[in-house]
């Protein structure tokens, strides 16, 4: 672990959590923030275990994975800068759901649990906010369980890139960046199909220049294209 | 609809959105709510309709179902008594995301958008209740989702049943029966399987000993040989 780093409240402005708060209760949740810096392919948390801190990133991005009984893992979504992740235990059992790894060299913020609850409490906002940001990821849960009983690998594929672009595109010259590195494992795993059928999908889509990759990112040059086909009819 | 029903703030005891919280906040909550009965099939919200309401159910049992732009319908989870639906939407687009339908004669409660809202605002406990909630939720979504991609489908209609379990089970005189009217394309659409394949899964514990079936009602004779179905090594 780096060296402590000072949190300045300006951090936490572009933070969803934080939202519509005010800059003295912003300036006090910094004041209680420990921040660190994390290499890439450090673990920050591990599934099962006590949920000793809740975390926030500042930069680069962050992979939620869950292993079964079974001891299949699954990727669980990506964590990008401003995004939560590992806070919810504080409100339910207390144990990490899931683990949490750097994919990139990356700076985090945490919370003691305790400290995290007693602010919720005091400004009612930030649990509001923490119940829109749950909301949402528990909407494209639902959206992704019954893409999985209903549609074609195709269309799930378009929609997994579509989201990805919305929670983390970045215009470029010739399209819009992905900003998380991604493996074709890890869009086969939200897509909830093979790793084989991905990587057929996506080089038939970079044959048509639909997109492109780019060390290890991808870069869709044409997201209106792959909209028409997460929306084809059919299934 | 029916006649409006006078609601009494120890309705409210057993709701999870209202936990921990002093018996005049739930009063207050009670005075804001409006209560009705819904027969049996009626439709209580539209997906994609303003969000006019936000709900709870008193008695009797609802079922969730969305559809997407293929027009195929899921199911997305049963609410039973105590819990909420349709209430995340305050806090996100104001659009309700999935259908709602009385599956047997109900009561619900309903609120205001706007005062649930000042209600969270007023009373942190209730936003962070509603915390704990979604964050359940989306727990188990998770978990349907990684079983989809990982798991057998006898495994998955295991685990189903033991979730709604715990949902909603209550002991008889020869095991624990699920509460809901379950129809076996409800148990495939949870565990993201086909009719026909729970159609023969059910018939083979049925025959088993493992289960009965009950006017609409599943009871499960043996919770811990589904249990051990659910825990098998192997996918």
């Amino acid at each position: 672990m780096a060296a402590p780093i000072p949190v300045d409240a300006k951090a936490l402005a572009d933070m969803a959590l934080f939202a519509s708060l005010p800059v003295p209760v912003r300036a006090a949740a910094a004041a209680m923030a420990g921040a660190r810096t994390v290499a890439r392919g450090v673990r920050i948390f591990d599934q099962g275990e006590r949920a000793g801190r809740a975390h926030a990133l500042l930069s680069g991005c962050v992979r939620i994975t869950q292993s079964g009984s079974d001891g299949e893992e699954g990727l669980v979504r990506f964590i990008g800068p401003g995004e939560i992740f590992g806070c919810v235990p504080v409100l339910t059992d207390g144990l990490y759901p899931a683990d949490a790894t750097a994919m990139v060299d990356a700076v985090e913020l945490s919370w003691d649990p305790a400290d995290l609850l007693a602010l919720m409490q005091r400004h009612s906002q930030i649990a509001i906010n923490m119940v829109a940001i749950v909301g949402k990821r528990l909407g494209e849960a639902q959206e992704r369980l019954r893409e999985l009983a209903t549609q074609r690998a195709d269309r799930r594929v378009a929609r997994t890139l579509l989201r990805l672009l919305d929670q983390a595109g970045r215009r470029t010259g010739d399209g819009v960046q992905i900003e998380f590195p991604l493996r074709r494992k890890d869009i086969a795993d939200i897509a909830g199909t093979t790793l084989h059928t991905v990587s057929r999908i996506i080089a038939d889509w970079e044959r048509r220049g639909l997109l492109v990759t780019r060390h290890r990112h991808l870069v869709i040059r044409s997201p209106d294209r792959i909209r028409a086909i997460a929306d084809a009819p059919g299934n």
